[in-house]
């Protein structure tokens, strides 16, 4: 039997360390292919590149791997590697990932690794997103690959419901090993933006974005509660943005 | 009574015409700030600035209307009105466009015009993104008027669900009026990428994105069906992307 085709991508760049335990960890499961953005695309969401130019260009960072840098966003490095790149094959799996920090609760919303594994989704590709709880580019990775494994071999074995993408979340190198994977929901948090006002050299005012991160959700099965307490959070993430429920709300409160 | 506070964005830039017909008709509804990218953002999705400084700065391209234009997305511009900008206030309504081209189906989740809506109703703020399924920037807006006044008075009135913001699409001008307001789900459709390969002055290749859109649904209670037959289509969305249905089905299948 031949080896499933896993396609490899990512929003931090083709050169974090995050995409090279991904690489390491995925060639034990089947025939990889990169190709991730040439450049660091954290907090692009969903962007894809369509007023410009697209560049890809053949990268050896991987060795014997096949590996494009592209110009593009990650969600463009999907659509690039699909309907370019692996244009007369199938892709089994799209991985994105490991980001370095978390994308837990709201932040799925900007987050590039997710964009990815949902721009997989849409075109009935299986995908998973990971992402490592820790800021630190430098973060301990050697807790994360049994968790890694154990649900990329899922996926690859039982597919996914169509049109899903899976967020998977890892937390912290922490004392104890890690308790288990929980099948989650997004959690009802949301950053707080404040706004650092400076002076540049030249006299102009700009600023700096710095989120808080609060959490409301005080529920114990959500992905925020699953980090906190030293699990892998599993969220099936949606492209069908529509809220049902408020269908019905509209249709009886407004007189159109 | 004092005015309700309505801010204004939009994706396309705040020298494009949507946003001046945006501004023409909230001032009919209350008191307008104007707080939009200063370059286009199409396509940009849910991308928010956290890796560079972002600046704002006063505008007087729409007169006596308090503006300013912002180096960020369109996400980033409700950030910095809400925190920033009108810090003290209370945002009675979002707007967001009006955008030049559909954001119907599937297009939701790369429109920048959407993210700002739903950047907005994260913060619990009512927020409404309208788009003229015309890509022409030249396109005739006489015949949309009437149904925007309509539905922002009515969330101006009777508010949202809490989390909701809707996605307004307008069908183009044509020859009979606008037949209704329709409240629709997100259509199954999607783009499928083909890249146009070429070869700049210097040898090397590079490509442009080429999307057609595919329709797959066959409903009749989508925003593709209601465009398709000359109903402005409203579609409330969520920010919660969690895939209720297929948490069970990972539950049941899955051996972690």
């Amino acid at each position: 039997m031949s080896k499933p085709l896993i396609l490899i991508t990512n929003d931090d760049g083709i050169t974090s360390s995050g995409i090279q335990k991904l690489v390491d960890l995925m060639t034990q499961l089947g025939e990889v292919v990169v190709v991730a953005p040439n450049s660091p695309q954290s907090g692009m969401g969903h962007a894809i590149t369509v007023g410009d130019t697209l560049r890809i260009t053949r990268n050896d960072i991987f060795g014997d791997i096949v590996a494009y840098d592209c110009s593009g966003t990650p969600a463009d490095c999907v659509k690039l590697a699909k309907h370019h790149v692996l244009k007369d094959r199938k892709i089994d799996l799209v991985v994105s990932g490991i980001n370095h920090g978390s994308n837990t609760s709201i932040s799925v919303l900007y987050s590039g690794t997710m964009s990815a594994a949902i721009e997989a989704a849409i075109e009935d590709t299986p995908a998973i997103g990971f992402s490592l709880c820790d800021y630190n580019t430098e973060a301990e990775m050697l807790h994360v690959d049994e968790s890694i494994l154990k649900i990329a071999k899922q996926v690859l074995d039982k597919g996914l419901p169509r049109g899903i993408a899976i967020n998977v979340n890892i937390p912290p190198k922490q004392n104890e090993p890690i308790k288990g994977i929980k099948v989650c929901r997004q959690a009802n948090a949301r950053w707080e933006e404040d706004f650092d006002q400076r002076v540049d050299p030249h006299g102009r005012k700009y600023f700096w974005m710095v989120g808080n991160f609060v959490n409301h959700d005080k529920g114990e099965d959500n992905d925020e509660w699953a980090i906190a307490n030293n699990y892998v959070s599993v969220v099936p993430c949606q492209f069908d943005l529509t809220a049902y429920f408020a269908m019905n709300t509209l249709n009886e409160d407004w007189d159109i």
